[in-house]
Parts: structure tokens; sequence; C-alpha cells
């Protein structure tokens, strides 16, 4: 699955029942027209086709990598060994401990090898600060956050007001 | 504290206790010859003055923000609310909680407004994750990442031959 | 939404979602007919109208600030850093972490700004807190806190009786 | 131990190995110049002196208490129970759970009798909760906490100013 | 609710809403046919009424009292502090935490006030360690128990035959 | 180790290096004059010892064991599963996660085999309710466990005038 | 129940509630047609039976024992401590604390007696790591692990495929 | 560093400094004479020589893999990806989150790819279970672990008399 021929952002997931909460970041990153690709790699299932993935996405012309994992989730600290792209780690919640296993196996990280990591479940926000990096060298797509960022605030204050009635 | 006159990357602490921690981001960056600038803002002393940086730090160049605090840490977290910056976000350790409480502040962070989170104390990795997203359009340090992770494996392998003696 | 004319209680939250959980400290301030004014209001997405609200809200005639958030929960902290008037955080339960996230990001404030936290979802508390601060200079006030202590006593008796039956 | 004849704020604490802890709810108040008392009460130990001491607080002229405790910290809940005062909870560290235990067991109080929670060991915030409360309806104390937070703003910059030499 | 006039056994819990927990412990002390009376007495909304009835136990003849509490649960450590009789605290289970805050409220006591604390909503096995207890000076109850130990094993192999099939 | 031909209580732990810990229990009934004996069991080095010590308790005339572990502590829980004795388990505190894992293991046991679980170290408190359940049929000793319990609230009144000083 | 007359894995659990978790164990011991028994077989209400079957099954030609129990999760540990047969335990998820208390019970066992434990609720690949155990000394079984390895790689294959449909 | 030139067991590592832990699990294979290697092999900073060392295990003649790492430890279960072997992961304790983080990033693994955890720094019983899963084949060193059982015994029982003294 994949928005454009060349695409700028690349999410992973370990599995295909990730895709619920990584869905979120593809509607963002939509809605903001940035092409992406979306493929399931799963570091403990496929860790060839991981490496295979994370060594060819500079040349693929992939900037920034979103990695979405639960449990023992070793997919994107695992891609971040691979390449020296930025690498967005996703904790997915788990049935048992909640997401707290998936968020410590993303953040805690050797120094060396970092990983971005965002809230338990937070694709959305995955999304957002891939856009925030694109954005550094992209003028219009800062301007595109700048009003992103004016909405969001427009929305709580048109549901203040729906609170007033 | 600044390295030259017009910095990329800001890196602010919630309190020079943080600075021990913070530092290991300095060191990175000098290694890299890449451009940062250094401060003490305070999400809860000086509020108004992280306002001040967080709208700022785009006209003045500042192009990722590298933000640590610990306990309940704000800083991270009310600097992105302030700019559309990536902003990246170091749990410092505390001294009863561990970090878990800096951690869990700077990571859960809502839908809309993302912050980069690293380790406990991973200040090291959030300045490389700062090099590898300005690494996205120069590809100058882009090579310069790879030889530091040539260079960190060729360490594990010098380490391993110790071992061997 | 307010009760009267000049609220004595403010009454702020991050999101709409939170509302069904701070209704219930909206609830005890009707019953004590104390007046207040609610708000949503979001440290993260309307950064500038939570420090607007905070600033101006002594002048206002506000004398305690209930706030309730969840997740990265900031805005109490945030509100606590813009005034000098008594802040209590509500820790709001979060899908993943169950609110420890937000009870943590609320309570464990720095030395110097203080936030006057209760309970996860907690709200109900949040209001009584609100009320004994207000007592401290309303013997009217102080006499109903007084009476809506024996009434819970005499509840809790009642239903002893019927457990007998 | 107490500042003047008539206290305003009632210190309590469940054992003098609280007392390196409490100290700082102490060093605050003497910087205010408001009067208080401290006294060893254990609601475990001693469950009719602290009834008693709960039970008389307010015909004292106490107006706000602050009580430490650790481990099963009942001593601010129960403190809370037999008063329609205000009660600051103020967690203190444990050897084995580091306070995590002594922060449950004062902040997840039921609905009908709150406690005022600051962090763990946040004995120093504690007492400025407890002046923003008497603050309400005293000018001149508003002023003095609206300068303490300038000076604490003035700090930060001090410690910016001297990491940039 | 009392089984016989003179209880040998206390059943008291914070709310009836712990009534669904306790009633294990009250469905086996009626088979073992031992006497003991329910009532609800809560720490905090009803603190005298739980001092007087700790205070008042030793006299009435109970020889061990149960106690059930959630969150803040300071039920069972009170009690224990007003009387001399073995307490056996029931954390109950809590909707956010899950009875992690009623476990270590009840369990982490200080120093000189036990309370003999069973697994989170473990009602029956508090009323099995009652009963324990009372066997120390009651052969025919302590064959009961052993009796109660067969029955257990042999249900074990019953179920294990089960599976067989 | 014992301190009388026809111990009373039986102190096991699983290892000589939990001693330290459990020093404080043979301390408390050496003050009362209780008879007692000292084992060094193992659940996991030395099960069946473990298993005859459990089994052959009540014929040696031990009225309450107390059992010491930690980690995966079986050593209470797999007692109690021998004998119908009541079991007080003291969870002792370990090097990495701070005796969380002995506690749970200790107190989450399934229903029909209780332990009475006391805090993390919580040795002194162990033999106090091994004290308080011989009390119920000892006159003598219930009036030595009142003594005590007035002893400990001297102790705090005492130290609170020390504070005054 | 048991596949063959003679197994070379035993299946033990402490409960039938814990059949559900433990069937995903059986499903892929009989998908490689490798021969084994399953008994319910508790730690705490059949000790003595827990006991036997540890100490025979190295001569009934048992190999690997997979042990599954939840809360105070004693039976892969006391298993371990009566044979010397590899023991793989499974943490069963708990309804209040979601299986963290079954996990710290059953990993954190003391040096000398260990247990190999997988996820919560993680009985298929206990069954999987009892198969490459066996498979150290099976070719033919190793073949067959080597051919799930590639199907597991086949269907993520396949499911990114459908993903981009 | 290797015992013999062909190896039964390899202890690989994430870092020299995981050294200490590891350490304990070679003592018992030179203890119990069997051959073995001991590499560092980083899953972040070396994961191709990670990637070779788990594919080319089998053909070396290894048979069972001992892993050790800490943090957001990644290495036991990347190994297990590469490899049908068994691999037994060691979580190496971390400074903040004192080795939680570690154990959770090895023991929660996905249905397909196990692990086998043991307890924070159980290196020892890392190789213990090694042992005991190279003794399933291997009747000598079956005999050898049962005596090792029977002195781990006697220990407890001399130190038992020694207490008596």
């Amino acid at each position: 699955m994949s928005m454009k021929s060349k695409p700028e952002i690349g999410i992973i997931m370990g599995s295909d029942s990730d895709y619920p909460v990584m869905e979120k970041a593809i509607e963002v990153l939509k809605e903001f027209h940035v092409s992406f690709e979306v493929k399931i790699v799963s570091a403990h299932r496929t860790p060839k086709r991981m490496k295979e993935y994370a060594e060819s996405a500079i040349e693929k012309g992939i900037k920034v990598i979103i990695a979405g994992a639960g449990g023992s989730a070793h997919l994107p600290g695992m891609t971040a060994a691979f390449t020296t792209l930025p690498v967005i780690g996703v904790p997915v919640q788990t049935k048992t401990l909640k997401g707290l296993d998936s968020l410590l196996s993303i953040v805690q990280m050797p120094a060396g090898v970092p990983v971005a990591t965002v809230a338990i479940d937070g694709a959305k926000n995955a999304a957002l600060l891939a856009l925030q990096i694109l954005a550094i060298n992209n003028k219009k797509l800062q301007k595109k956050l700048v009003e992103y960022k004016l909405k969001m605030e427009n929305e709580v204050i048109e549901k203040d007001k729906k609170l007033l009635q």
C-alpha cells in the first residue's frame, strides 16, 4: 500500500493486527498530501525483510521511517540499527500489559541508536512528527503545520462554545 | 552557552541540575561540528521564557529542539505546544521514581502535539536523533552518521577481541 | 458554561472528552451553591489560551482553579506556573495506562510550583477540596461541609442497616 | 515545635524519621513569616492523638494541615476524615518502593474525603500550596507569592547566565 | 448482618460496593458454621464508628477482624491501630489501578501495627485465614480445614479426569 | 536456632541472606518471651525439607509459621500448601525489583490457600501478627500487646517533645 | 489427556481455568506430531501430586515440562525444584494485575533453579521452545522448525500483499 | 573467549558492560566442563554480526544460545528470529528502571519466536537451564545436575546448622 510512486515516509508495522492503530498515521499523511508507503515487516518473523527494508530505505528516497510494534517491540529499534534515517517508534497497546511493555521495549534504546518514541498507540503523532521533520526544509509544509495547529486551537474553542450552551 | 552564532539545534533543560545528563548531547553535537545553543528554560518557573523561546526558535534558524526535564516533565511537551519544530524529549532520571514519572510525562502526549521521546537520561541519543533529522538534507552529515555507525560497530569488535585475551 | 456572573472557582479541562469525569466536580459545586465557570483549555492545543486564563484568573475573582487532564497531563502544572492561585489537579483515566501516566504527570511537580493532586478521576474530591479552601474564610460554607460529612456518615449507616435485612 | 503562639498551619508527620523531608515545609513557612506548629502524630501508633489533633484543629485556629507519611501512609487521609480543613498530603519516600506506596496510599482517596497530594518528598510544595490557600484572603501574602515566583524566575536566568560562561 | 448472637469474626468493609467481593468470605464462614457479623464501616466517612468498632471488638468476643477496602485503603490499617486483635486486610480491586493502590495501602504498614494482607479481591482466603487462626485452639475446626484441603485436592483430580475425556 | 525446647512459632527463610531481615522477628519474639525456632528452608533448593517441615509443624506444636523469601518467593505459599496452620509471609527486598516481585509472589495466592502477607522486609510485624494470633487464647499475652501499643504511643509522644526543644 | 502412550512433553497447569490459554501449546504440539500429556496439577491445592509428577517425569520419558500458572504462580518454579528437566513457565494473565504478578512469580527464580519463562499467556511459544529443545537431537524436527519459520515469514508477506489491495 | 574448539553453548552479550553479570554463566559452564564460546554481539550496534552469529550457530555445532542484554534488550529476541536454536535471554539490570525494561523487552515475545527468559541478572540460571537442555540427551550431564541439586540442598542444611550455633 502506498500513496505515490516515490514515497518520502515509510510506515512499517510488525503485524496486520497493528493496522487499526497505524491507520491514524496514514490518515494524517493523506491529509497533508505527503507520499508514503505501508508495509508489514516483522522484526521477529521476517528479520531479513526488515534488514533489507531498513538498509534500502535511503536509496529509495525514504526520509523518515515510522515503525509500530507491540510487546517485545523490536521493530523500531532494529530498523534504526540498520539505517541512519530517523526512525519514529509507535508502541502498540498489548492485551495484558497495556503497552507498557511495548513502550519500554522501544524507548529504552542504548546510546548510539536512537528511536523517536511517541505515546502508546500514538500513530497520529508519529505522522505529525514525521511531517515536522520534513518541514524543516519545506516551507509549504511548515505553513500547513502552522495552519493545522490553528485548526486544533479553533476546534477546542468551538467545543468550549458548545459546552456553554 | 552556544557553539556558533547561528545555532541549528536548541538544547533546553528545566534546571541546571539536568546539565550532567544533557551534557552528553552537547558532546555529540561538538563531535559532529553542528552548531547549537544551550539554555536553562523551566516550564514551571519560567513559563514565559519558555513560550518565547519556543515561539521564536524557527525565526532564529533553530531546526530541532532538544528538551530535557524530570518528574512532572512538562518542558518538552509545552515547547512542542508553542512551535511546529520537531521537539526531542529527554526524560531525566528522578531520585524517587527513577525517571518513570519523567518518561510518562513526556511520551504520553495527546494527539496533535508530538514529542520525540528518547530513553531516560538518553541525551546522547537525543543529539544523534537531531543529527539524523538534519542529515535528511545534508549528505555530508549523512555520511558522518554512517561513519559513526561503523565506528560503533568496530568498537564492539575491538571489545570482543579484548575479551578473547 | 458558568453558574453565576462572578465565578469563585474555575474548572478547566484539556478536552471535552474529560467532561464526563469533570462533571462530578460541577455537581458538587452546584449542590453547595458556589459560583464557578467551566472551560475547555488545552495546554498543548491552546497554550496561549491557557496562559491567558491562568494569568487573568485572579483579576476575574477566581479563587481556586480545578484542572483535569489525562496522559502527559500538563494542564494543571502549567496553569500553576502562570498563577499563584491554588490549582487542584484531577488526573483523568487513560485508555492504556489507566491514569498512572496522568497521575505522575500532575503530582510530581518540581519544588516551587505545587499542584494539589486528587485521585485518578477524582473530580468530586477536587470540588470538595476547593470548597474546604473557600470555607477557611466562610463560616457558612464551613458549616455546610460539616453537614455534608454528617450526611455521608449517615448514608453509610443507612446502607449498613439495609445490609442487615 | 511551633513558630508563634497561634499557628495558622499545622504540620504533622508519622515519625521523626520523616523530619528531614518535612523540614523543607518549615523552612518555607519561616521564610514567609507564617505561623505554624509541628507535631509527630502517627495514624497507626497514636490514632487517638491523631483524632484529637484533627478534631480540634479548627478551634485552635489552624487553617491548613500538612501531613507527611510513608508506606501505608494513612495519616493525611485519616486526618481529613476527622476535619473539614484542607489537608495537604506529602508522600514520604520509602526504602523499598521509593514512595510509590506512599503516593498511592495518600492520593487515591474515596469520593467525599479529599487530600491535596503533592510530589513524593514534596514538602516544600506542600508549604507553598498552604500559603497559596491562605493568600486567597491575604493580599500581602498574595504579593509575596508573586515576588517568590519572580525570584524563582530570576534564579533560573542567573543560572542560565552562569552556564554561558 | 450476622450469623449468630455472639460473633467470633467481624467482617467490615468501607462501602456496600465492596460487598460482592467480601461476600466470598461470608460464604466460607457459613460453610464452616463459624459465627460472624458484617458491617459497613468506612475509615474515611465514619471514622468514629470505625474507632468504636475496633476498640470494642475484643469485649464483644470478636477474635479476628476481616477488613476490605479499595484505593487509599485505610480501613484495615486503622482498625489495627485501634485494637490488638489480628486484622486481615482484603485489598479490593479498583477501576483505574486494578487494586495495586489498595494492596500497597494495606500491606505496607509501618513496624508496630501489622495487617495480615491477602490477595486483591481475596476475601475467600481472608475467611480461610481467619479459620486457620481460630483452629489453633479448636481441634474440630482444625479437622474441618484438613478435610477442606482434601476436598480441594479431589476437585483438582476430578477436573483433571474430565480433561482426559 | 531455637529459644525453647517446644517452639510455638516457626520462623523459616529461604536463605541465610534473608537473616538480617528476619532477625527483626526474632527480636520481637524474644522480647515477648514466646518460644520459637528458626530454620533455613528453601522452597526451591530444599523442597522436600520444606514439605517435611510444613507437614510436621502441627505435631511439633508449632501454632504459627513465619516464612520470609525474596524474588520468586514461593516459600510462604508452598508451606501453606502443606499445612493448615496460619502462615505469615514476609516479602524480602530484592536487589533489582526492590521486593515488588517478592510481594506479588507471596500475596497473590489463589483461593483456597491463604498467606498472611506483611510489608516488604516487615519481619517485625510478622512477629507481632503471630503474637496477636496467639493472644486470642492467651490473656497474658493479650495484655502485653496492649502494653506494647501504649509503649509505642509514648515513644511517639517522647519524640514529639524532643522535637519541641 | 495425552496424545501418545509415551509422552515427550508434559503440560501441567494450576487450574482448568488456565486451559484456554494452555490449549495454544497443545495445538502446536499436535501440529508437529510430538507426543505429550496434559494434567491439572496445582502447586497449592495438590502439592504432593505436583511433587510426584515432577519427581517421576524423567523416568516416564518426559523431556521437557511446560507449566502454566497465574497470580502467585508457584507451579513452574516448584516443579523445577523437584526435577532437573527443563521447565518452561507460562505466566497466565490474571484479572486484577493482568499477569504481571504471574510473570514476576515465575521469572524471578533464585540462582540454582531456573525456569524458562515465556510471555504472559505465551503458551504457543512455550510449545515452540519445547520443540526447539527436542530438535537439538532430532534433525527431522529441526527441519520442521525451519519450515515453520518460513511459513510464518510467508504469512507476513501474504498479509502485506493483501494490505496493498 | 571460548573454552574448547567446538563450543556447545554460545554466550553473547550486547556490551562488555554486561560481562560482570554474564560471567556467572561462564563459571557454571566451566564447573560442568561444558564447552562454550563468549562473544560481544550488539543487536543495535552490530546488527549484521548478530544476524551472522545467529544464522551460523547451528552449523558451528552450537546447541543453545545464551543472550544477555539491558534496556531495550533486543539481542535475545532478534537472535531467536534468525535461528531455530533455543535462545535463553538474560535481562541485565539497568541504572534507571532496574531491569524491568530489560525483562519486558525480552520476555514479551510475539507468538512464533520464543525466548526462554530467566530472572533479571540471572545468568547463572541461564547456564543451568542450558545444561538441563543438553542433559536431555546426556545421561552423564543429567547425573551431574542431580548431584548439583544435592549439593545445593546440603549447602542449605550446612548454613542452617551454622545458624544453630
